[in-house]
């Protein structure tokens, strides 16, 4: 018997379809003569989650009832809890309810399912998108997306043929829900809080983790490694300046670091509970939501995030939140503190725009120890240096004709 | 409907003992002539926390049964979880079980109550000793007390006739749990976390309160304005001391300061037990429970006050423990950390023993912010040099034959 949280849904198991072996070549070779439809990355990711069993219970992209239960009150038509439509959509017309067919990854090509199509239905795109990102504006990524699927939405069961690139780029991050389990077990956690990151941690996101350390069997600093915005940090940066903090600044065996292959939505309050939903598959008891948790611009309070567990039914799911208020260095406090914590002024506190770290950064300018750890920003320094001497490259290639067409 | 947590007991209700008005002044009289024996100062403590009803729920000092369920399995006779023996004693021969007695408070000489005698009884001293103090050794304060207790024990349900000294001399600060509740209702408080303080507040004691600050709803610092050993610093002092740091460094309206009139008994894991089991009734959701919690010298593992509580039945008792790991500042992390969160060595700690501080502070002597804020200081150090001026004053009168007899 495991001393961690259940997974979620009813049958309390992971639920990973992903095939394997025989099963799997079986069906590879039985998928080349499917009729097939072209997927987008959130589509792919979405799909790889479903294989690892990070989804757990869905068997398969929701039909028109689970669709709209979702958008209506975050519950399927069988009654259990999620927050988020997860779709796949085709302009394909002759696709037909009973066909099976293949699922191919449009950005690398790689088949990554194949599918029993049971539904083809078509949705009010703005009706989801009002529902979970509670706007209809394109300039929010997540809107984008969804106004941007094709005609029809298809349902069904789905046999997982392919984790992309994800286990091989990110070795020894990358895991499966069965993995973190296991490694959380043979550290004897029970009370596991997931600390979800898709940028690097600063001493704000230390103290973020710190705290739920103090009060936790462990912390699982869990970052996505699927796509994000374009000028975010690539992963593969953000993985190793994770890591160094950890190596420094951590007791050993208190933190786990791990990576998993979603795509960010940006839906903000619905996103916060999607993502304590499939951190409980990854055996996480608890999820810390700050500030602006899954956010972007200003399409969300601040503490909309934390105030969402409040309104689903009670009991739907079982991943507790651990809220946590803004927070930074004081210097009056001498040390990291939030609102709730520090009483002092704004003209206390370091606080640095994005904006204005990224500049710093990437002019090799110095940024203060208290708001981000040397040996994090020695990493970063040389990523947007990187960046930059790319841009030179460019430009002094344009400069002197080399690249000319003419 | 309060949002708090019930009281202890299966009434879940206060059921403080305490008479008043009219009722008051008839058993008052009534004392008069009723035969009566004199009570330590621990009992007397004992009685004004079921005076107030932060014993609930016990109705007098505990029976033979009581004391053994008690000792041996933390419940009284009735099942009901207590963890440590709340009794009384006297040598008197002549009281016999349903005599109706007065107590009187043998420091004071207050009339602190009425008792109906139901039970007289032996103990073994060292058997209760064993049990709630894990030793016997006449040096522990604990143990001291119990061997010291007079020959019989005596049971039966009391009358508290008086809270002596401490509503005026701790006006503001002594609550009765009805006071913490309502304050906590007040601010709309469910999650509430006590913190037990005997010691003035160091930025050791203010990270525990802002972890816990953190993540509930608000944190009751609770301090004890009982009787402590000697030599230790008095509760007017600490009050101030404590006040200043919450004025200066929490948020208005996360911290209450309190008081409580126990003394204490220094029973390490088992007054860990009693602390949360009072506290409850204060209406506490939450027990900090820090490094050798309530310990006194070597006697208990530095925590084995945490532990204790997964050795009680389950569900005995509702207010859970917070346990947080041994705190202090470390240079190498820039802030407060604890055993769980700093990964440097001892070199790069800040660790003052309680003597050093001791000395440093009588002496004038300067403490580093990283300890104890400045504001918290001044008031100690001017404590410390009144002391220093008092023995001066002595010796001098002694030097000068001022105050000599012959």
């Amino acid at each position: 018997m495991s001393n961690l949280i259940p997974p979620h849904g009813k049958e309390e198991k992971l639920m990973p379809l992903l095939l394997k072996g025989d099963e799997l070549q079986a069906e590879i070779k039985k998928a080349e003569g499917l009729k097939s439809i072209r997927i987008t990355s959130r589509e792919t990711s979405d799909l790889i989650m479903m294989g690892i069993g990070a989804f757990t219970p869905l068997t398969g992209f929701m039909g028109k009832a689970d669709w709209k239960g979702v958008c209506d009150n975050f519950t399927m038509a069988d009654g259990t809890f999620w927050p988020i439509p997860i779709t796949v959509s085709t302009d394909d017309e002759e696709i037909k309810e009973s066909d099976e067919i293949a699922l191919i990854d449009d950005e690398t090509g790689t088949l990554m399912a194949t599918m029993q199509v049971a539904e083809k239905y078509t949705i009010d795109k703005e009706y989801e998108c009002k529902a979970v990102f509670k706007t209809t504006d394109t300039e929010h990524p997540g809107v984008q997306k969804v106004m941007a699927q094709a005609k029809y939405n298809l349902a069904g069961p789905v046999k997982v043929l392919s984790e992309s690139y994800y286990p091989e780029k990110f070795k020894g991050i990358y895991h499966r829900p069965e993995d973190s389990r296991k490694i959380f077990e043979e550290k004897g956690w029970k009370r596991v809080a997931a600390l979800q990151l898709r940028n690097p941690m600063h001493r704000s996101h230390e103290y973020l983790a710190k705290i739920a350390v103090e009060i936790m069997d462990g912390v699982y600093i869990h970052q996505l490694v699927g796509k994000l915005k374009p000028g975010d940090i690539p992963a593969d940066v953000r993985v190793r300046a994770i890591q160094t903090l950890v190596d420094n600044y951590f007791v050993k065996d208190t933190v786990v670091q791990g990576g998993y292959p979603m795509e960010m939505r940006y839906a903000g309050p619905r996103e916060a509970l999607l993502h304590a939903t499939f951190r409980q598959n990854y055996g996480c008891s608890h999820m810390i939501i700050g500030r602006d948790h899954a956010g972007v611009g200003d399409y969300y309070g601040p503490f909309d995030a934390q105030k969402i567990f409040d309104e689903i039914p009670k009991g739907a799911l079982k991943c507790q939140n651990l809220n946590i208020d803004w927070t930074f260095y004081c210097f009056k406090c001498e040390g990291m503190a939030s609102m709730r914590t520090c009483p002092h002024g704004k003209e206390d506190r370091l606080l640095l725009s994005g904006t204005m770290v990224r500049k710093t950064l990437s002019e090799g300018g110095e940024l203060p120890p208290q708001f981000s750890r040397p040996e994090v920003l020695e990493i970063l320094k040389e990523y947007y240096q990187s960046l930059e001497e790319k841009v030179e490259i460019k430009l002094h290639g344009a400069a002197t004709g080399e690249v000319k067409k003419d």
